[in-house]
């Protein structure tokens, strides 16, 4: 389905950039630019390397209108060259996608709605009420819990888990492994033991969602957990019941979102960060990679925490000095006071 | 099965808890106290939120003996309101349960002896000599490996995988796609590579307890693996080999606690905990968030690590002194001794 | 077919070392030398502990040369004593291992190769142009997809999926859960929404790889996220694309390893370890549980980061602090000043 070539001018015309150059090239691929693989298309964003551009043996490349300048080589032209190229490697992609239809090795309930045009795994559990949309790919083994609802376009790969009472919009990825409204983590102390509070919210994944594989997103305990359009969480991320992503904001991998917490639109949160439980951080925060959250942002910026590496030698003699913090501050106002005294 | 209403009167017999105010008052379900909703029963556990009740329209409220006196709504009385709610909301959970039985699509070995209230879904897999108890549910897609004892009243969700030789008691919930029971970390070095140490316990998991989605539970390198009874776990934590989790524990999600760690019974660990191996942790210790454990605990209490969130321009500044700090305890030790000197 | 007792001398022969005392002794199992369980042997590499040679009751152990001496009970001698009680286990490790064959309830595509000494599972997916070789055994649901390559004598445990195009080689371990070539995680931006950038690389795996449960290994964008030979990975870590692992490195449970990172030979990452995208951490590097590595090793040796824990009120006071480390710094130097200038 996918031709192993095009050339410049289609390319030019499918992604929505203006062709500098020999628009008959043939473009068989995509490749970084300092690669350099004849046949194929790389980008160049960074002024920096624009000096890649007069020796690269790319058949063409995608640049900014300022770069096109001093470009000999046949060249795509648009003011966002990395999503130029996204959507450029978009039609190289060759990826296996299953055929249209119900696997005889699938399970589905009699009561389950599934459009023609989607794609059911074998070994794929639907159960009673759930609805699948048009074109949507259930991989094998993936098992989708009563009156899920997923939209068009979407794609669960294998071995996903979807519990009951999960919706989602429109071209919504979700990769291996991962859970979709497994119970929030609650329960109420009682007599040193633990009383199960039920987790009878659900999940709501709005359009264009994209979800890594071995991520769990736990259901909310009344009320739905949300993660608003275009948001994109990365592997073995862990966002609790009620939690709230804005639109648009990126969680990178091994973060934990706790329970309650609200993150805003447009945010940008590093690998392994940790947001602690009811907190409100703003739309547009970015915050780095290994940091923990305790309390909540309310101006937008870049946020970190964590203490560096060093020689192990070396930090644990630094490290014991942590647990001196408070005490060499007040040593140092007291020299500073003696020192004022001393020198009257 | 669940019915979708019922009065206060039937729901206090029900829970354990005595009754102000008007005992037939229909009740439709559960909601937090400042949603309000008309029809609903809500919980009030703290005397700041006292206000609410006043102005509260949900239908019935559950307080403590003490906050019912101003009490004008009809209200359910018991000392632990939190509690008595999770039960109240238990009545109404009417998440979906599947019926006994075994799925024809479930591969079940000969030798296995399955309860006929059991309930064993869809390409689940029920490997030899395996023993389910009375209504326990294996849910779809779900592999149970040899030899291993599951009691009564347990729920294995979706996707989990239980290898041989693990044993877990009465009420035991997994939720989807943890692993139960996996290889410890272990090998031998020798001439820069390792020796794979073969790892023949297994896991021993008491009564009542939760595993959250994703966690992982290695099985013991000799002996067994244990969480004791009423244990509760999040999601996406790892418990190493050998590792022992004291009687109603509860870990937040994303924890490690590593092989051969002991953990006492009632702890709290936050979400993010690392507690390294070999490590003791006594009974009634709280663990804040984010916080690595490097040293064993003997003394109840609430422990922490880490630093807080700051601009990231400033905390470059300040993590950039942690590697000093050594240093300026000598520095502030010197000028105090200069100055005593000085003083002199 | 694993025997349930063998004599010193077979075991000796089997694994290479040298008897000393009665080579007939009956050995039926391993047991730590501490427990000393008679029938099992044990082992003992560290002279700290040669006082329990004297007392225990293991019918034999394994020692060094240097130990021997004055060891009385049957000993197996060897260079590397822990190592060599790793072959010992081996040889009673009696876990399950399925018959060759592929399962009725297997879902194999018709362009699939596997060897007839395979075992496949029921319900596992084979997709379009997969090869397996002899002796691998791909557990009860797990998914392979298309055009991936499994060597021999590989053991991929029961739902785990593996995307298409992995490839990997002989004597690979996968446990349960975990997912090898999920998509990396990239994203153009373009006016506040994300490009999707296709992933379209691979993943390779070397020989005598083993990787723990729940862990996630991407795909490479373009070219292949590759473990070396002999590399072993705990659960729950995340891999991301494009990042290569050198040979015979082990990385400990739930560390993460960002997109890019090249990390070399020989090196031990502990439990909890992240490491930033597009580093270099040379060969031969030791980074201890839970340290955050955000610049490139090119040093060998160990290296560490974090904070240890505290009381939680003594650690908020010092913890506070940290954000005036920097000001701190300068308030020891202007005193210094002040001094130098007082003692003129």
């Amino acid at each position: 389905m996918i031709p192993t070539s095009r050339n410049l001018a289609g390319i030019a015309e499918q992604v929505g950039a203006t062709v500098q150059g020999d628009a008959s090239v043939i473009i068989t691929g995509v490749a970084p630019i300092e690669a350099g693989k004849p046949g194929c298309i790389g980008f160049l964003a960074n002024r920096k390397y624009q000096s890649h551009l007069a020796t690269t043996t790319l058949s063409a490349v995608i640049v900014t209108p300022a770069m096109a300048e001093g470009c000999t080589t046949p060249a795509l032209i648009h003011p966002n060259p990395y999503a130029t190229y996204a959507r450029v490697a978009q039609l190289f992609d060759d990826s296996p996608r299953p055929v249209p239809g119900i696997s005889e090795a699938a399970h589905i309930h009699p009561t389950a709605k599934i459009e023609k045009t989607a794609s059911i795994g074998p070994g794929a559990v639907v159960a009673a009420g759930v609805v699948i949309g048009e074109r949507s790919i259930v991989g094998a083994n993936t098992v989708v819990g009563e009156n899920s609802l997923i939209g068009d376009d979407c794609r669960i790969y294998p071995n996903v888990t979807i519990y009951h009472g999960v919706t989602m919009g429109h071209q919504v990825t979700i990769h291996s492994n991962s859970v979709i409204g497994a119970d929030g983590f609650g329960f109420a102390p009682e007599n040193g033991l633990w009383e199960k509070i039920p987790q009878m919210g659900g999940v709501s994944l709005g359009n264009n969602v994209e979800v890594g594989s071995s991520t769990t997103i736990d259901r909310g305990a009344l009320n739905n957990t949300v993660l608003e359009d275009h948001v994109k969480i990365d592997n073995q991320v862990q966002i609790g019941h009620n939690a709230r992503i804005g639109r648009a904001t990126v969680i990178a991998g091994c973060s934990a979102i706790a329970g309650s917490a609200t993150i805003g639109a447009n945010c940008m949160l590093g690998g392994g960060t940790g947001v602690s439980g009811h907190l409100t951080i703003c739309d547009g925060t970015i915050i780095t990679g290994g940091t923990n959250i305790l309390t909540s942002i309310r101006k937008p910026g870049s946020y970190s925490s964590g203490v560096q590496h060093d020689g192990t030698a070396a930090w644990m003699k630094n490290a014991a000095r942590f647990k001196q913090l408070d005490k060499m501050a007040r040593r140092i106002t007291q020299l500073e006071k003696q020192l004022a005294k001393g020198g009257d």
